[in-house]
């Protein structure tokens, strides 16, 4: 009885039209998240939080493939902490919420709810490592942090949100840079494998480093609007936090040294990456293996008669499927035509029809989120069937959207004409470039387009050839792009 | 090489010389969790967060059977949205960490970090539940909260801990009285299943019922001091949040009403609990379902002739058990006995040791860590015999607890014994009871023993006598003793 539903599947504005409308549209009308009454603050709602539990599940188990632990660090971190390292106090600084008083009294020192744990993990490091032996220490966390911000969206950007922060320590400098491009590898892999997000892996610009690091890598993807989105980060921090926070150990050779460290994270905001790669006009469409439901099944009847037999298959289908793949049954009283809109929006990626004739053949009839393309599938093949179908559709996802990126993608040697792309078109450019940091910022102030990452893949042989701005010898390619 | 290592195992302080003493320094050599550098706050180490990781996913799948969802509420809350509900603010204002600035500038209005998340949950409810058809509707979070406290002990009482925190709201005030008990069930089943902790289910009294709630209910457990340990509660709120949040809904009578909610909650207190329980003079003994290791596997060998089988032996099992069983090899170099001794302290379950003869046999020895039973096992045997043995241990571990808490429960019905009972002896006693609040403060004042729970189980066809105070008809027995 759909019309005594007071919610309803209204059209959503087209991506092409107002690509940030639609992003907001289909967040809210998914019941991904919502806004909190505290500013800037999200509420992430059962499916939206569904969504990030198998995020962490398959992320985790990567992570724990190489050795890493997980812990729990303190929210609060007082404000003398945060000051040592002298670059992240003022990169964080403008950020920061800080506690002034607590059971009823004003407290001597600020605390500040933590914007990341550098500094905590630092002072524990210190107090745990001793020796060469207890090296490389390996911990990550799964956590909230804070960061205040003016303008905020959804998943995307806002003053609370959850992520996994690792942290670890080595007894070489090049061990631990071996490490920040090990944990860059796994954010690839993860979005490529799990996210279905194709993503270019490389190194930041020293304006665009994290604060405290001696380098910073990324991982940067392609929007459905052509914009970029940062999608992870893996930090060198070289020696800087170990000589803040005194993080030494003694060595085989009877000497004291630094500890070199790294962190590295991933956050909700990659929720509203895939949003972005891989929705389309009809609402979200979710990568199968992070779908919080895979197959949504509607059953489908005329007459009442009809019913039983067709609740009966639905039950036998849903209990043959149950451990193997995820599924939702919508029994409620809605039309099917209003289901099927209904949960194309919300994104599952396959739907499975069982009607009267179902009943008869005995097969239930499978559609595609993506394309639509339907296929009957009978009942013995069900079993082996869906979960190949999922993953044909998780693969066509990934190639679309590395189509659409490599569609979106250009290459220039004319500055005037990376001006003309940046204004009319949508997208990367890829160009020559002489690292260069204040040729860096005259780009971002003419254009908005930032430089978004140096790719570890280059040409072959190296980089011949003048930087696109200082006409001066070419080091690297670089993608520079508007970015979220 | 043990003269080394900077750590070693030390003896630990007699459990019945000083219990308390005892707990914090087999938190800190086990390595379950360190003291942060704000005060009250604590830092779950790696081993300590396997544990919390192995209840979470145990926890989280009882939820999940009882169709509740996971979502996410902000870390901060609104002065205004925590003094709508007069009890609540009453109960939680003197232990609230505010935050009054942020991005560098004062705010408005104090936000508070949640001491629990009824109010926030409530402003949500209100804007989500429009009809009886979005009911009942079913959430729960794993997060941290914040109590400022005075007197801090690692895991049982800290200013930052991690829990999760259920919240439900429904059609009418009997369905949330089930959803309460039922929870309560989840948390009774979950305790003494996968913790091997008995417990008494049961409601707490009117002075130690939740702040804003109609009835709490409470799993109480005996620690090895005999105190009691309030280790899960449940709280059937009525209709008290609704109304201050205005949560309402339209029935199918075309009437607008109040919902009925509820919340409940477990925290990492339960592992302080663990600790307390099951540990003994030689450290912590982690029941099975809950231990990051549940076997560690230590190799030995005199001549170094003897180290190739061994270690090729140990990897085969290894491997073997992989993904059946939680293994560790200790590979390091300290002497077996020093292995021994730490993993014992740990509370690994079961020891196996690999040695010379066991290649020779094709056998491992097994080695109970409460009981020290030793058992040679068959290789061919091992994959079936060690998760049974896994399963005794679990049992035993129970049935040892249950047996102590028996053994320490005492039963009078004159108040000059009682005294003595809480003076001089440990554990609990069982009283009839009139249910009169004055008294209850009295006894707390007179013996510092508190109302602990008045037990779901009661005497068939009800309680005959006076109760142990006031001399007034009984209306039920109820379990007093000293708790943390």
């Amino acid at each position: 009885m759909p019309n005594e539903e007071e919610k309803f599947v209204e059209d959503i504005v087209d991506q092409d039209d107002n690509f940030s409308m639609w992003y907001n549209q289909v967040v809210r009308k998914a019941e991904l998240a919502d806004y909190a009454p505290v500013r800037g603050c999200m509420i992430i709602r059962p499916y939206g939080y569904a969504i990030w539990e198998n995020l962490q599940r398959l992320l985790d188990a990567r992570f724990k493939e190489t050795d890493v632990q997980n812990a729990y660090f303190p929210l609060l971190i007082p404000q003398s902490f945060l000051q040592k390292e002298a670059d992240h106090i003022e990169g964080f600084a403008p950020e920061v919420a800080w506690v002034t008083r607590g059971g009823g009294e004003e407290l001597e020192e600020p605390l500040a709810i933590r914007p990341t744990s550098e500094t905590i993990v630092g002072h524990s490091f210190a107090k745990w490592i001793q020796s060469y032996r207890d090296l490389p220490m390996l911990l990550n966390q799964w956590n909230n942090v804070m960061r205040w911000e003016k303008r905020t969206t959804l998943f995307l950007r806002t003053s609370e949100f959850l992520w996994q922060e690792g942290h670890t320590a080595h007894r070489t400098l090049d061990e631990a840079e071996e490490r920040t491009r090990m944990m860059l590898e796994v954010y690839r892999s993860f979005a490529e494998e799990d996210a279905a997000i194709p993503v270019i892996a490389g190194r930041k610009s020293e304006n665009e480093k994290f604060a405290g690091a001696q380098r910073t890598y990324s991982i940067e993807a392609m929007m459905g609007d052509g914009k970029a989105l940062q999608s992870g980060t893996s930090h060198n921090l070289g020696t800087n936090f170990a000589k803040s926070f005194d993080i030494q150990f003694l060595d085989a050779d009877g000497q004291r040294k630094y500890c070199a460290t790294t962190s590295w994270g991933m956050s909700t905001r990659m929720i509203g990456g895939l949003i972005m790669v891989h929705g389309d006009k009809s609402g979200l469409i979710i990568p199968p293996r992070l779908a919080p439901y895979q197959v949504v099944i509607v059953p489908i009847w005329r007459k009442e008669k009809e019913r039983e037999a067709v609740d009966e298959l639905v039950t036998r289908v849903e209990k043959m499927l149950k451990g193997k793949v995820r599924v939702k049954v919508d029994r409620s009283d809605n039309t099917p035509g209003w289901k099927y809109n209904e949960w194309e929006m919300r994104g599952v990626p396959v739907r499975m029809e069982i009607g009267p004739r179902d009943v008869q053949n005995n097969s239930v009839m499978l559609v595609r989120r993506d394309n639509r393309a339907k296929e009957p599938v009978a009942l013995d093949a069900l079993e082996t069937r869906l979960p190949a179908l999922l993953e044909e559709l998780q693969q066509a996802l990934y190639q679309r959207a590395l189509a659409f990126r490599e569609s979106n993608t250009y290459s220039t040697e004319s500055y005037d004409e990376f001006k003309r792309i940046i204004a009319e078109k949508r997208g990367f450019v890829r160009v020559k470039w002489a690292e260069d940091s204040a040729a860096e910022l005259a780009i971002k102030e003419e254009t908005k387009a930032t430089l978004r990452v140096i790719p570890l893949e280059q040409p072959e042989g190296g980089v011949q050839g003048k930087c696109i701005y200082t006409g001066k010898p070419a080091t690297c390619e670089a993608i520079f792009a508007r970015a979220y």
